[in-house]
């Protein structure tokens, strides 16, 4: 059996367990603590980074959205990244918005100051990284209306990767109870879809010891 | 014609226009300045990072590894990330491995600190980031030399998008002159290679007014 190598509240470990579960690809899942830089797992990805995917035949993959693009390219029959050359880069520059941007500007001021380092026992909050957080977050949520009012999805008129980035992203920052989704209707009506689908049940299911999630985090009518 | 917004000092900029070079195709260049937040920019890309390109019949790309992405699926007569899916996830955990971990590392704390926010006059160098920056960078030039002694490129026989993206984070660095070549001879022959390329020259022939390059950054034989 292939093993993924993950995080519960990391996000790109969230989209590739997503897509593993949309694709219906099945997996032996280890958690892992990249903090803990385990010698195992350093040999398996010497960037210490999860996810990590490890084939049947010892393939290892590795590297944030390699990950991603190898799942799509050897999983191809559920399409999450659509074949024409332009909708492909405009999934990708939203993948690229949520997974980066999104992760920089808010959910690294807020799971990373207030449940990572909780976890890691790295440091304290910081309490100016958690005020960035909370503000930044409107901006993203407005971008998601303004998208999800365009469009049946993020990118377009197929379900695909856009989504599962951007759903995954803020499923970490819900754990927490940190989305203000009273305030932003629309955002919430399209995370709703999402949180319905079974490849997200696993995430729903996610509780980490001595951290659990929000109340209403695995709640689909929230 | 195309157009491609860029930076000089912006590494996935650089990649861009390498691969642009390797492929043979001609484009108007715009060096834009990110901070300077310019509505028509903005317009081209709300993130507002650069590299953008704007293709003949309006076609935006924008988005990170996005634009790289696109250049070789629309484009792939020169072929720059290789056709079979393990080594194409090997090349792209490189490219992660230098356009995220290595400019987090090492780019940001010493070009970020000490050319961008001079360029853009926003706040000063922090002499603790500068001090990680040139700690760090001995570790992955020691990794470019583990990989060059193994393979005769990063990512295996042939010269890929792995070896442009570890390359142009390093010119970014030597225009500062901040790559210690003395010390990592592999990876400064492995560099001499790339640096020779024909790919290679528009890049060795930036000057930003007011912050020339370093002496021996055009220099083929440095």
């Amino acid at each position: 059996m292939r093993t993924l190598y993950h995080h519960p509240v990391h996000s790109l470990s969230r989209i590739a367990r997503v897509m593993l579960a949309e694709k219906g690809i099945p997996f032996d899942s280890v958690i892992e603590k990249p903090w803990e830089r385990r010698t195992d797992f350093l040999k398996l990805n010497p960037a210490g980074e999860v996810p990590v995917l490890v084939e049947e035949d010892g393939t290892v993959v590795a590297g944030g959205l390699a990950v991603l693009e190898y799942l799509e390219e050897a999983y191809p029959d559920v399409v999450l990244l659509p074949r024409e050359v332009a909708h492909r880069a405009e999934v990708r520059r939203l993948v690229d918005w949520f997974a980066y941007k999104f992760a920089r500007e808010v959910t690294e001021n807020l799971v990373g100051e207030k449940l990572i380092k909780r976890l890691s026992g790295q440091g304290h909050p910081v309490p100016q990284a958690i005020r960035a957080g909370l503000a930044n977050i409107h901006y993203h949520l407005d971008y998601i209306a303004f998208l999800s009012e365009r469009r049946p999805w993020l990118a377009g008129s197929t379900f695909t990767l856009a989504d599962i980035a951007a759903a995954t992203e803020l499923s970490c920052l819900d754990y927490i109870d940190n989305v203000p989704w009273d305030k932003h209707p629309e955002a919430k009506d399209w995370y709703a879809r999402i949180k319905s689908r079974p490849s997200f049940r696993a995430l729903l299911a996610d509780n980490i010891a001595g951290c659990p999630p929000s109340k209403h985090y695995a709640d689909l009518d929230f």
